[in-house]
């Protein structure tokens, strides 16, 4: 007995079923971040070691575009380099897209810096320096081996596959939105504008994850790359969550000052 | 003894003498076709088969940026796959880099179709139709070969070296001037909006070489990688001369008709 194509909706709910049992909302160090729990070393060695995923997501992004020779998913698909890395200003032929958004501060700024830059300056926010971050002065290797193994999946899976990995994006927003609330009540510390990173991606997470779920029900259209599509999910969760086991680690106790 | 490290100016002249010795403007079935020699059935076998080629270059370019640690190198490298993609027009945030040009046929056209949709327009001049030219039936196996070793190298290789590979382009400029003259003077049964390929890459090759040749002075900085690079730049005209090889014996005789 083989197994069936799944039906459109069935798929949905298998995706977003991963998703319930296994997003790092759940796990005990992102729990703890968001009742305040962290020490301010603590939240500083998240956000360090967080960076390296950041600086990362653009090479895993390129890599899907490599593999995809479908131009029409690749003109989809390299906003998010674009996002990540931001347009700079060196070529003309993009400054027109540049625009402004007011930051929490009033002071408006170009939203082409990019994701990256924007994290950096979280860290800079924390109190971490650009060279600490750059240099991965705070990195543990257990991140540093997560982080690669969701590159290297990209690089070695069919292109369909790697997208469906990045659907941790469905489950995104509604985090991003309450670590928005936890960093501004508990971590009043760390300067707003500091966040803006938390801010954009509560936007840019549902876009892009509207556009990886059309991708991925399109063209994860057999029963296997559907089963595959699903794995692929619950690996890119093993990522997220052997980050987080890392990161707690290394912080042992920084949420155990007041337990509940 | 070892290898001492080139001097800049030095560096710039082993890179342009690989094109004065092996660029493949000089191949037999290149000088035929600027010197108006091709049958209508030889021009739409290289327009068709050189399709392939075209369709490659985003890949081969995001295998660089995957591989490129080096954010702003990226900010400048993944214009490359803008301008061969186009943007689209499904997104609202590249839109406003949209912005128009006159054709050769007076009409205004969006600049960001992409250079791979030019080719396409192309080869529907040439009397290909768009199916022809998609599902590759007039792909000989020496060109996929070729093709497919440079998108190989790419995903391979050290990205500064990769990216000397693509330094060919330092020599396409004036390749690209004569090709469009000889274009219009003997294949005059192509409609002149079917060259815009052309037209755009004598710009775009320039400022792309311009670009290229500053990361490889920057980056192939020992004495090992300026090798390397001079290497990189003898396969890659490896590449495009063994295409030509494979179209020319696919199309034998086709510059016999009027021998000098």
């Amino acid at each position: 007995m083989t197994d069936a194509l799944w039906h459109r909706q069935t798929f949905v709910e298998k995706l977003h079923a991963v998703g319930g049992r296994a997003y790092h909302d759940k796990h005990p160090f992102h729990l703890a971040m968001n009742e305040g729990l962290l020490s301010p070393e603590a939240v500083r060695g998240w956000v360090a070691n967080r960076f390296y995923y950041q600086r990362n997501i653009p090479l895993k992004d390129a890599a899907i575009l490599s593999n995809c020779p479908v131009l029409d998913v690749r003109r989809i698909w390299i906003h998010r380099i674009l996002d990540h890395d931001g347009t700079g200003t060196r070529r003309g032929d993009l400054q027109s897209a540049q625009s402004t958004e007011i930051s929490a501060a009033g002071k408006p700024r170009l939203i082409n810096e990019g994701g990256i830059e924007a994290w950096m300056r979280l860290g800079e926010a924390c109190g971490l320096s650009r060279a600490d971050v750059i240099e991965d002065r705070h990195l543990v290797p257990g991140v540093r081996f997560a982080v690669d193994a969701y590159v290297n999946f990209a690089r070695a899976q069919p292109w369909p596959i790697a997208i469906a990995s990045s659907l941790t994006e469905l489950f995104a927003p509604d985090l991003m939105s309450a670590r928005l609330a936890a960093f501004e009540r508990f971590y009043s510390w760390i300067d707003a504008p500091g966040l803006d990173y938390f801010r954009r991606r509560v936007t840019q997470a549902r876009r892009d994850s509207d556009e990886a779920l059309e991708i991925t029900l399109e063209y994860c259209n057999t029963p296997e790359l559907q089963r595959e599509a699903v794995r692929a999910l619950e690996f890119k969760c093993d990522v997220l969550w052997a980050m987080l086991d890392a990161i707690h680690h290394a912080y042992p106790g920084s949420e155990t000052a007041a337990p509940r």
